[in-house]
């Protein structure tokens, strides 16, 4: 098989692909809110399907948005590698977050023009719909759908927090695609994305090699105690759910640190609570945690240690603590074969390397059941991401770009 | 003075009204929703309304709201006596909050009506606009209006959380009227109040002469932290802004408890949580909380205790806490003249009494700057209010009413 290692992309295209949509959605403290079909993400679908049918690709969409761009390969039999990650963001979101895996997709696609290469299997580059979940519940939509573990119809039903549902903004918008893609018309799938974390910026390794995911549990909990007023109400009367709520995020908080030896983490990220309103004692607290760990029986771990303290602290605040839903997801094993390429992409190109379990969610987590799948990370300044300030340079993101690239040319190889 | 030992009021006239008016936004579990200014609240005020007109009362409506019922007297150079208190309530509200008030001030012209008994004085009953503040803030507005602590545009211009003005709904609900009507126009207010506390009704003491107020100290309190992302941010780098936030509740909390001995009550309210989504760490937390203690000094005292912890919380949180707003309530003594009306009616009436002060905000407070004006308490069912559960009897109210009645035909004075 001829590698052509001497193949490079442009970063300074890819580079300026990512500051035009740097500013589409862009928020006054340097970074994007992008939120999944809203018309800023429409707007940069739609620069991304012009760039997309600049560089020859021929656009699908499926019923829930997800868009493929696919260019042509030389075998007629061949199914395509899928590149791509995702162009929604947080609502405090950064600029590289999902992005730069959709526009690193493309820069390869522009490579392969350039250099006149044609592999014998078609490439896709891919935007899934709705990874972030930040408007619409839950994160990772678009792949879920794709990969089967979840319905259109569930899609379309789901609501953001002024009762749209992710249906009528896929009409609205024009991104309900009638094309149907389904994973067994696929080869695999490669996903270039900024760790989300400190350890290749801070070990100074170029790129990181995903091999498989944290177990990621989460937990809804929700805390009755009483209102009344916050005057006369006696203090021993009193059954305050933010009170309850308080001991318990302290207690979530406490597991992270307990099991931060062993990479553990955890997280209060929501709240809700009622009435919310001066005068009032809280009646009803509604909380979302989550707790993860490099392996399942950690997470495990984390979880009943938890679970063991919620008496202690319904006793403490006289409210009753309930987890009323609980979802697991990660624990995932990444395709040998793939994180191979990728490793041995690096090896010729001389970066160093280091493996690495992801600790968020990502599109290829769910597409991983169903087709040989990896993720390739770059470093990102300080592991800071899902905030405005997350920042990257063309060095942290050439080396994962290249091994991308050649990776990715080995999987679809060249055309004989 | 000749006084009407005899005269009573009706007090099946008085429950069958309370009885309507619990009717009119009726919550599933027993209590009240009836938002200053929804339509549930003017479909209250227009009953309210023809029920005075009914009874030979001329209405005045201010320009925010207030309503004004007056039954004429005999003295055309005597100032009437203000009866009332409000009809708007909590989301989680109960049937007798200010209700109580306005309809004891209706069912005491209706039994002077059917008494024949004209007083020197009229008597006007009032129902004073969005007292609770649960939609629009802050609470008290109608009488903060009346007695010139605001002015109608900042009244107009409040929102709902839904971007809603009080001007706009009084406009929309036809209650925006044009009289107007200052304190230099009455004589006095007297406002008959569920206790919502406990203590009348533990110690079986039908009648509470309130003699002034707790002093209230509200806060607003902002935590910034930073986002994240809530899977790989390792614990150490976080500066998770609930986390901050449970401390400080806790905080809050324990003040209230080290102050109890003496009454001392403090609560946090409310919470907003920002970006408050799956996946990110939190970044702000704005907070309302508020002490109250029986003296100055006291309330004082909580509120440095609470202020010296903010810094060791800061510290442990890694979070900037900061008091950004902070306002002060009551503190007031009410009318010595008029509580001595109310001990003495009680008195003739056979009824036990209990000096108390109000550890709840009441338009009475602000009236009391620029009128004598006194609060008379009945008992509720373990003094639990602003709750659906709020309960009183007739038995627990109907010695209020006679007290209220003998006070005011006393203050208002019989025709000579």
């Amino acid at each position: 098989m001829n590698v052509h290692n001497n193949v490079r992309p442009n970063m300074a295209r890819l580079w300026s692909m990512l500051m035009r949509s740097a500013e589409i959605g862009a928020t006054p403290g340097g970074g994007l809110n992008r939120l999944a079909l809203s018309d800023d993400d429409a707007t940069m679908r739609r620069q991304f399907i012009d760039w997309c049918v600049e560089a020859g690709c021929r656009i699908q969409i499926d019923g829930v948005g997800n868009i493929f761009a696919t260019r042509a390969g030389r075998d007629p039999c061949a199914k395509p590698v899928l590149v791509g990650s995702h162009l929604d963001t947080q609502v405090h979101g950064g600029r590289f977050d999902g992005i730069l895996g959709v526009l690193a997709g493309l820069e390869l696609v522009h490579t392969l023009n350039e250099f006149a290469i044609t592999t014998k299997h078609p490439i896709t580059v891919v935007n899934w719909t709705n990874e972030e979940g930040a408007r619409f519940e839950p994160p990772m939509m678009g792949s879920a759908i794709f990969t089967g573990h979840r319905t259109p119809d569930y899609a379309w039903a789901r609501t953001d927090r002024h009762g749209v549902t992710l249906g009528e903004e896929l009409d609205r918008l024009g991104f309900k695609g009638t094309d149907t893609l389904t994973p067994d018309l696929f080869d695999s799938l490669f996903e270039l994305h900024i760790e989300q974390g400190p350890r290749l910026d801070a070990e100074k390794v170029p790129v990181g090699v995903v091999t498989g995911a944290f177990t990621v549990h989460g937990h809804v909990i929700q805390i009755r105690g009483e209102t009344g007023h916050a005057g006369p109400t006696p203090m021993p009367s009193r059954r305050n759910a933010l009170v309850a709520a308080s001991l318990v995020m302290l207690a979530v908080d406490e597991i992270g640190w307990q099991f931060h030896g062993e990479e553990g983490k955890s997280t209060t990220t929501r709240l809700k609570a009622e009435p919310n309103l001066l005068g009032a004692i809280p009646k009803f607290v509604e909380l979302n945690c989550d707790m993860r760990h490099p392996t399942a029986a950690g997470a495990d771990a984390m979880i009943s240690a938890f679970r063991k303290r919620l008496p202690e602290l319904e006793e403490r605040s006289r409210c009753s603590i309930e987890v009323t839903e609980s979802w697991t997801y990660g624990g995932v094993e990444l395709d040998k074969t793939c994180t191979d390429l990728v490793r041995s992409a690096a090896a010729r190109l001389g970066y160093a390397t280091k493996d690495l379990l992801t600790e968020a969610g990502h599109d290829a987590l769910h597409t991983a059941s169903v087709l040989p799948a990896t993720i390739i990370f770059t470093p990102c300044e300080g592991g800071v991401s899902h905030n405005e300030k997350e920042n990257v340079t063309i060095a942290d993101i050439e080396p994962g770009m290249n091994v991308l690239l050649q990776a990715v040319l080995a999987r679809a190889k060249l055309a004989e």
